[in-house]
């Protein structure tokens, strides 16, 4: 075990609330558990976060920090292996604030900030699709009708969106812990590439194929995208 | 005003349950709250149904029994008018228990034997799907490889299971209501069909066009499917 430098009690609040969230569901989470997990007083808790909304507020702003940074890259994908790689980055930083997910329209409903912002932060990630569909049709690897790229935008954020919570649903003891996240994120970036295949050049579609066989015969984390393509 | 015929208070109870779930979403109605709006008493409400999971768990039944005999019909299928008849019906039974929809994650997390009866409906409805790809594809009207089903029905599944919360994350105050109800159904029923597009025989593609563009221009439900096509 590494000796852990000293880290600021309000960083180190907000990293063990992210993993309660994640763990047991945002609605399941009181500040009183925080406080307990942390072996701090609720006084001291509430010295930094007064109200529970406002530890859910801190985390959304890193998230959307984290996936805004992220989107600047959609213009850049040219290929499938670009986008798969893309896809996959998107849902990393999905697993990680998976919480805001499993309980979306819960959230929404209790939290106004989150209302604006979450609408905010869907069409910022529908317009960085559309943009990169736009870079693959300029590269060629794409054929698409200009006004297709709206709707299939929306179809891939949507399978974006909600890939975890399908998963949920089809084993809802599994699919969210830890020793599921490549699997899971492996094949949520497969099906929304699947929303692209129809229109894919021929030799890109063929890749996309050996890309998937590669993914179903050997361990899912052998070929998450980018870790042995991308030794850069 | 037609002057109602007595209705047992067991069917009462539900309908006046299913409304107010679908308004103010499961979490934020109480037994309490369901007794008021009846005009019953606490007792009386207990007596027909002894906790508020045994009411879900009534609804639920009710809407598996009508989705299920839906589905049977999916292999009878054969063009774009008939896929987006279909895809518009399984949306208004959605639409009916809405609710379920809302605030799946914590329903299934505090009900067992929900976790299990959704499980099961979605593969019967992703196998409906696919049954429906199969039969357009024995028609002549869609063209795709037969291992290509599968991912296909499982997109078609998510965007259909997860349309209203996305249209909800949208537009929280109004896309749920009933003056939306038209709107977001034909909007995402547009969006499964826009899944199958790519893999449309040419005509068929062309009519999917023309459907869409009179679904745009003219008042919603001057075009739901079914309503003018089919008089009979």
């Amino acid at each position: 075990m590494a000796r852990k430098a000293p880290r600021r009690t309000a960083e180190r609040i907000l990293e063990v609330t992210l993993d309660l969230f994640n763990r047991f569901g945002e609605p399941n989470v009181s500040t009183t558990l925080i406080a307990a997990e942390l072996r701090i007083s609720p006084g001291n808790l509430y010295y930094h976060y007064p109200a529970k909304d406002e530890l859910i507020n801190a985390l959304y702003a890193r998230f959307e920090r984290d996936m805004g940074r992220l989107l600047e890259a959609a213009g850049e994908v040219r290929d499938v292996e670009d986008a798969w790689f893309f896809l996959h980055s998107v849902f990393e930083r999905i697993w990680e604030f998976r919480f805001l997910y499993r309980d979306l329209n819960d959230l929404l409903s209790k939290n106004r900030l989150l209302e604006t912002q979450v609408r905010g932060l869907l069409q910022a990630q529908s317009a960085a699709l559309e943009r990169l569909l736009r870079g693959m049709v300029r590269c060629g690897s794409l054929r698409i009708e200009p006004d297709e790229a709206p709707r299939m935008a929306t179809n891939m954020l949507v399978v974006l969106t909600y890939w975890l919570s399908y998963a949920y649903v089809l084993d809802p003891r599994h699919a969210l812990e830890q020793e599921a996240a490549q699997d899971t994120m492996l094949h949520g970036a497969r099906q929304v590439l699947e929303l692209l295949t129809p229109h894919l050049e021929a030799a890109q579609r063929a890749h996309l194929r050996g890309l998937s066989a590669a993914y179903r015969s050997g361990p899912a984390d052998s070929v998450a995208p980018g870790q042995h393509q991308r030794q850069h």
